[in-house]
């Protein structure tokens, strides 16, 4: 085949090139608007976008004119056969571009977009897309999960099969159990899915990650989900309570790991294979929500520099979530003040930073002098999920102690807590 | 044999009984004072001692009279050929009895005690025992690290082969990156060990996880490291970093973790084994100490419910630790803030809530602008650490960037951070 001028070839052509040594084939997709002028964007075989950085008078082999290609760099075609499932973007890597010029990444703004990154979710489902929210995950705020809640309440009283709600990955997992405790009857599944790597570079896991949220969703289950890789290969995703799960390393795909319990599933993608355990199946009826979320709640990491001053600080907040150590314990001079806190009406929830285990209140001293403060112990619950069930919890007008002991959606372990 | 009344037999003797449906067989021991009248010790084969409550008029065998086994329950004779070793005692369960009648654990208070609990000590070295602080870990505040670091220093320059510091495990991660840090030149071992269950429990760690320490401190090795179980069962224990290891679980023996690098040894105390990898060996000269401990910094989880008032709050201290989301991130509104602060010259850094993984601040907007801030990324290193670290640092009066982003003890890798 003969090389041509990449003045030569058009947006849906099949091309091959040779840049620095490597040779990349592919379809070549419409310039992005964040891509410089310098770089083209191939999909890859393997469903990546990839953006390949290029001289002027560069030269391609020409493999196939696009005509039958269309199909990927257009807006997919749409069989209403398929099952109907919801997609919520509300920001985050897996719905990012890379801007190829500087390696920054920016999220999609459009409905089109999201397609466009992943035109085969339509072989699988009739997609609804829309955007709800475009922020990076670490901005969420606690009146985004009610947003996003009430968002998916809406669509599953709509009809369809599921939800999937697209997210950054950084506070994931905190509105993960948000959702958790908002959703009060959830008939249907619905899987929050995020990438660790976005959808333009080769290592993405975006793709593969929305493909198993699709599975899941088309699964008899029900509940709040969060679908992630399980390894570093292509090959499965774990499925994880969305009260359990954590995100675990700042890079890997496989950050994502149910904490205290297994992962309750996985999905192979590619093989269209969904294994879970003990989950309840769908439902008919509707969907409802309860409760708001409280903002002014802290979370304090316990340490030895941590001070009364500090703890007085939380305390001008409607509730205190401690990250203890060790079997949940505090240093003992801190004790009187947190005791003083409880009196004046301000919960005190005891967690463990060490994030594995249990708190445990009846071993050391220590432990029982805090309960004799009136500090509520939270058992395996995760540190993260513990304030935001406390947020919750403060907004639904009921026992605090009894609502953050009380197992609710798989948070708490069987195990004795108090 | 004959079975005897229990006023029959003396402490020393070996007796077997049996309670409940089973059989124990021991040595007897003293009456501790925390035991109950209705209490009895045995120091069983294994080397634990047990608890065992029996009623009035009870009936045990009379194994053997305990004339040989009395270095069992007296102070064990001193070989002064063997390797002199200085054992610290701080407190915490590794030096613990259990209060029978009511399940609680108190410190020891006596060099005598430890050598109670642990009498074959003085078959692998010659212990020089001495009770520095009596505080369960929880308890410790950073200038109880500034009194270790000086004890050890005068230990190690007394001569000993190594010093061991027996300690709480809530915060023995945050003691072993403070001595590290403190301790500038260590020409041979400081082992900190601890144990998760009390030495008084059949399941007790505390005994495996002594003789451990012992035989890494006669091992040709220099530095500060923490020795602790590796597993569920008898065998080997891990040696970690001190400035990388965590408990990453409440109560399981194999909670303490070499975190983002792996363990630096390991330790089969009964095989007497000790396998390095990559570390200083023992060399002359004297131990001395670099700076001291400044108390007034925070340690902030960030989390989608912290403010602008958590962070003024924060920055009334000296330093500010964040433990980012994700690559190290925080809400984008905050940034100006964390913006302010940095310029009224308290130093922010950052480190991430994954635990595993390195921030990297160059991928997202967000870490750019946090970065643009002033914030001072800190890799893959511990939020612990980093707490730690610049507490230290900011007693040296040298440039804190500069000491918070170079590798001093390794607890940074060696990947870019900034």
């Amino acid at each position: 085949m003969r090389a041509v001028p990449l003045t030569e070839v058009s947006v849906g052509d099949r091309i091959r090139l040779e840049v620095d040594g490597r040779e990349y084939e592919g379809i070549l997709m419409p310039r992005h608007r964040f891509g410089g002028k310098d770089i083209i964007t191939l999909k890859l075989d393997n469903g990546y976008n990839i953006g390949i950085r290029v001289i002027k008078g560069k030269k391609a082999v020409l493999v196939k004119r696009g005509v039958e290609d269309e199909r990927s760099v257009k807006a997919p075609k749409v069989d209403h056969k398929k099952p109907r499932i919801s997609i919520i973007g509300t920001g985050g890597t897996i719905a990012s571009f890379v801007e190829y010029t500087t390696g920054a990444v920016h999220p999609v703004e459009t409905a089109a977009e999201v397609l466009y990154l992943n035109p085969d979710i339509a072989d699988r489902c009739n997609p609804g897309v829309s955007i709800l929210l475009n922020k990076l995950s670490e901005d969420m705020v606690p009146k985004d999960w009610v947003k996003i809640a009430e968002a998916v309440t809406a669509e599953l009283n709509s009809g369809v099969e599921g939800v999937i709600i697209a997210h950054g990955t950084d506070t994931m997992g905190y509105t993960a159990a948000a959702l958790s405790f908002l959703l009060d009857r959830v008939p249907k599944p619905v899987v929050i899915v995020g990438s660790q790597r976005s959808s333009d570079r080769p290592s993405s896991d975006a793709h593969l990650n929305l493909l198993a949220a699709i599975e899941l969703v088309k699964a008899n289950v029900s509940g709040v989900l969060v679908v992630m890789h399980e390894g570093m290969d292509d090959g499965r995703c774990s499925v994880h309570l969305g009260t359990r799960v954590r995100k675990m390393h700042t890079s890997r795909r496989d950050a994502f790991r149910s904490m205290n319990s297994p992962p309750v599933g996985w999905v192979d993608p590619l093989r269209k294979c969904v294994e879970l355990k003990g989950l309840p199946e769908k439902q008919d009826g509707n969907a409802t929500r309860i409760g708001d979320m409280e903002p002014r709640v802290a979370l304090l990491y316990v340490n030895p520099a941590l001070t009364e001053d500090d703890l007085l600080h939380a305390a001008s907040k409607k509730g205190i979530v401690l990250a203890g150590t060790g079997l949940g314990h505090v240093n003992s001079e801190l004790i009187p003040v947190i005791g003083d806190i409880v009196r004046q009406g301000v919960p005190v929830v005891m967690t463990s930073q060490c994030l594995y285990g249990t708190v445990n209140s009846h071993v050391y001293s220590n432990g029982r002098k805090l309960l004799e403060a009136g500090v509520i112990p939270c058992g395996d619950m995760l540190p993260e999920t513990a304030l935001v069930k406390l947020m919750w919890a403060l907004t639904l007008g009921e026992d605090i102690r009894e609502s953050m002991t009380t197992d609710m959606v798989g948070e708490l372990g069987s195990r004795r807590v108090v």
